[in-house]
């Protein structure tokens, strides 16, 4: 059975872990899902090694990013410590990351990406362990946006 | 017995090891707290792993940084390590970041973003330890600053 | 029998993995190819990896890769990954990277120059694979663009 | 008997190898010292890594700068290196870095600054093996600058 | 008998690797030189790799890299690769890394720093083979440019 690892932090200004599992238990049911819930972001690669040592195979990191150069500084370590916890463990890991700049100051719209960015990156992890994404090649695919599309 | 590490540096224009070290001993009167002081905050990597092999397994980290670029730099290299060791390790490392510009040049203010920061993220160390932050993912919690809150 | 292996990403907006797919069994008929897709470019170490360890020993890996400074750090934070991946594995892996703002707005053009970077990278392995590229060493060469060629 | 290596480059246009070690005699007569020169900062990876195989446990890596965007990101690769390096082998390495800059034309400052700042390192670094940095934690100590004490 | 590995690219606009061993054979006669040529810079790491496991201990890498912000970014990538793959492998790397850019729109001027940094650092690589650099220590030494010199 599938064990599925959620990291959330309690920086994000969205409850962003409980839309995930929703999503992962509505599109996997069977699955096991495993929550930890860290600060921010530069923590969730702790919290991702603890549920992939938990035993789980595939973890979604949901993480919220400030708008500074410091805060993007933050997710860059955190992007390239993802990446080498992947490349040391063989798990798969999706990071879902909002931007507190790209709501434009309007907080309904940059909820609305954070919601729309979830459940379409759970969406991706069930494709990838159900059959893989193939067909879904060079479209354009977008999360907390509308699809760009392919180029014709 | 829980062994918690802090480090801290002579950079710091606060002593933030103290102040962490009060609020441990607070929250957690029986664990054990073990202290390393290094220059600044490119050393703290040494520090958390020098407490780790000693058997701490959480790690505050408590920075201090410049304002410039290159400051930032160092800031990066550190992050990007921290999470490295926490990789190698698996120990709990939360690193507290002070950068000299949030004061606005008001050194009262930055004290106090440090000593707000500093206890936050202590009490932080110790939910993580005791039950988790669950309760609290997405709330918008800030340290340094008020809490943002939840977009409702 | 070599075994080359195709990591291609559904925010691509050219089905780029199709195209280098084609490329490698027009070059190289005898040769294996596995093929993986997934959802962005901070995705391809992960689709590297698992190549890799099904048997390839040289992966073609073709990112798409957004204009703003956020999606130049995923670029950076991949870079990284993918070099990091190559040290752990030996593997030979070349990337294929589009950045969105090399068409000046201009879909075609940019559907141009990943066609063209994407052929010209699989001649590059299949090269690279049969005999070694010594013999252009200097000449200037370049993917999605004319060639510069040699500073005479 | 501690064994104490010292890194230092041909590109650095003050001999800071050569103060660092006659600082290290000074204050710790016994140590034994081992030097090695390289030509710029990213090979002081390499130096240190030597000077650790050699049997140094703590090593004085001494990098000069240049001014431009690129000389920065060496030194950011540099940094990422040398905290790579002390996970590997938990050697502690002290980096002494002058960025060319910092002299605001002036050389003669700029050597001040390079003599200061390698000085005030190997004192940490004495200080370090002894007994501890705690009682300077949070004094806002500088290196190659006037201490900025701390916020009262 | 010392063996010397050459990686060089096709994206060079000098043939760096020719240079480089006409050089090395010039100062190290009964060295034995092994080369490989990449595409591009972000593919030297694994082609320094190789060179080592066939037995290179020293390698010299030859980089041409362009001059926006993203070829910046893969210089960094590299550059973290190539330190990482010192500290795993012992390897002397010396990297000879050529800016588009420092030409000034001078292709004439651009070929000359190339050659004249390429050369210099041979002879930095065959001088730590043979003895080391300590003489040269602060003496602001430059490769591709006149030396700066010592800071009197």
């Amino acid at each position: 059975m599938t064990c599925i690892g959620v990291v959330d932090t309690t920086f994000a200004r969205v409850n962003m872990g409980a839309v995930a599992i929703d999503e992962i238990k509505n599109l996997l049911p069977n699955a096991t899902v495993k929550r930890i819930t860290v600060p921010g972001i530069k923590n969730t690669v702790w919290g991702a090694l603890r549920l992939i040592r938990d035993g789980c195979d595939a973890v979604i990191v949901l993480g919220w990013v400030g708008p500074t150069p410091v805060d993007k500084y933050s997710y860059l370590a955190t992007s390239i410590g993802l990446m080498q916890l992947q490349i040391e463990t063989g798990a798969l890991i999706l990071d879902v990351t909002v931007h507190e700049e790209e709501g434009g100051g309007d907080e309904k719209k940059l909820k609305e990406i954070a919601l729309d960015r979830t459940r379409k990156h759970v969406w991706n992890l069930v494709e990838m362990l159900r059959g893989g994404l193939e067909r879904y090649a060079g479209k354009g695919l977008r999360q907390g946006y509308p699809h760009a599309g392919e180029i014709i």
